[in-house]
């Protein structure tokens, strides 16, 4: 992109201590809408409220004329049409995904990009087809490393004009699980979920799920694009190179209890034996315990876990809360994982805002 | 609700002349989304795409238990189960809706409330059954003059408890395009949009379009609840009774040409000849003309208008623009509909930041 175009896209920044949420952050919130927490009710969240983020604009692809072209370091590059793909072995999976920069406008500084508080999660089964044996058809070259996955959506970012691309390593590309899917919940998929085809990698932050999916390239060395070496790393200063964002930290979320105020979200409920539910889920492992406090983080009970519907989704929780007493509480929640993961409650900060799980506060009144 | 809940909600204010967006403004862009522009480029705008604006929490009915209750002044009050109100005589209608509030965010000064741009619209096909026959089985008083409609959904706003509910004059609710809606876009109606039940009014705001409808009451005065007679008015000092947002004012949108910056959505485009397309409508009357303009507004265009597809739903419009020099642009449409009624090119502005129809404005770089 020539210079011309080059001061419409800025480089990312930090807000000033008391800078204020920008027109341009909100234009994304409008677009990219989260999950409003009453949907945790959900074990599968309905269509239209799975939370949403979208790079530039959605592409319209005809899907007759789409195509899927895999190549790169193989022995016999494949292109398919979606009949092709739909033709191939099928599966279907549970997922929980959760953007990476869930949590991004609390952060403090905070980073400016997509302002999310923390509702950019949503569970799905996703229909599709292995990608591992597509691979193996398309004869992987044995100097290969990743897999680089690009879609049909284009636009700037940071200076940089491009296709929306990322990889994955080999290891993660050949998981049984990991799917080229044209099904979610059932239906043909959504256009503003990637039809005609997305790129689903149950544990993985959403990035890694390209949406639009029109080519798939094996390569030989780490893949230095910008949503891979750029942009998705977390580092404390802008000069590092930093750690690249994978797999979902910890976190669980709560149904906010009563009735909300319209303006404020504030919540109030009636005095009495109150059920708090939510949910919990962690990409690194199954989640083996949430903690929930009534008094802000001071005290903490264990929740009943329900029952786990798939390794890669999250899991239901419940706790009974004796709020017999009127007055103002503070609930948290806070997810353990199998790997001995859990969430902090003080902020785990980088620059990008990425894979912010701290604890989740919902304030509530009690009234008799 | 008693004194302790009342802090929880203050009264409706403007934002000062330099405030921002508050983190309460944001968490509602987070909850209540935006059709994204580039969706005008469908008729009917895909499920998940359509604007959506949630007053409390979506509540869980279970259809199985859920009840339509209709009375008030009536001879015969009935109450009708889900298998009931489908049974009876179906209809569809292709509907375009949009929020009374869209556009309030760029007003100056700015009512502190749902922090819509200008993207809280859709259209959708809702199939139901006609209200009109309903009431005609319950037999009216003759002493009747408007009816209420109640939601399940349930909360606080501006210091009042209360179940969402709005009135429509006798009149407006024998129309034969108002249904009771149970499905959308051919499937059963989405919990976000008012499952299992919802009113539908073509032509009005959106707030009219009652979701999550339990009871039906034909009523001997003008309802005074708060959303009719508080919220929902035009005003321009707060102590005056102000007229009510009743239908929709001419509005056209574009999809914005190009690619965007993916933090600034500031859109870039080649140079050459650009087809600028979008929708308009009007809840007033057919919409009969459309300029376009790409220079701020300083010179317009008429644009072909696409054929109507329902007297209720938006139509296309399309524009040849010869955009050979590289530049910056600003375009512009506006839409005029057969009573006459046009969009402004100053803001109009009243307290709640209502039926704003402002002309629409989209920067474009042109690049070589």
């Amino acid at each position: 992109m020539d210079g011309t175009v080059r001061p419409l896209s800025a480089p990312g920044r930090l807000a000033e201590p008391q800078e204020a949420i920008s027109i341009e952050e909100l234009q994304l919130a409008a677009r990219n809408h989260g999950m409003p927490l009453e949907a945790l009710r959900y074990d599968l969240t309905p269509l239209g409220l799975h939370y949403l983020l979208t790079h530039y604009d959605m592409p319209a692809l005809d899907p007759a004329t789409w195509r899927l072209s895999v190549g790169g370091r193989v022995s016999r590059p494949i292109t398919l049409d979606l009949d092709a793909v739909r033709a191939r072995p099928g599966t279907t999976v549970r997922v929980t995904m959760e953007c990476a920069g869930n949590g991004r406008a609390h952060l403090l500084p905070r980073p400016v990009s997509q302002p999310w508080l923390v509702e950019a999660v949503g569970t799905a089964e996703w229909t599709g087809t292995p990608l591992g044996p597509l691979l193996a058809e398309a004869g992987i070259d044995p100097d290969a490393v990743e897999v680089v996955f690009t879609g049909a959506d284009h636009g700037i970012e940071r200076g940089v004009e491009q296709d929306y691309q990322r990889s994955l390593p080999l290891a993660e590309a050949l998981r049984p699980d990991v799917i080229l899917a044209y099904e979610m919940n059932g239906v043909p998929l959504p256009v503003q979920h990637g039809a005609p085809l997305r790129l689903v990698v149950p544990g993985w932050y959403g990035m890694t799920h390209v949406k639009w999916l029109r080519e798939i390239t094996v390569v030989d060395r780490p893949f230095d694009g910008f949503q891979q070496a750029v942009a998705y790393r977390l580092r404390q200063s802008p000069d590092e190179p930093g750690e690249p964002v994978t797999r979902i930290e910890p976190r669980a979320l709560l149904i906010p209890p009563g009735h909300p105020d319209f303006m404020t979200r504030a919540r109030f409920a009636r005095a009495g034996r109150i059920t708090v539910e939510g949910r919990a889920w962690s990409g690194w492992g199954p989640v083996t315990r949430v903690e929930v406090s009534s008094d802000g983080g001071e005290s903490w009970s264990e929740a009943e876990l329900g029952a786990e519907t798939s390794p890669t989704a999250w899991r239901g929780w419940r706790w009974a809360w004796d709020a017999t007493a009127p007055g103002r509480y503070e609930l948290c929640a806070r997810a353990t994982d199998a790997t001995g993961r859990t969430q902090p409650l003080t902020q785990p900060w980088n620059r990008g805002g990425f894979a912010n799980n701290l604890v989740h506060r919902v304030p509530v009144t009690v009234v008799g």
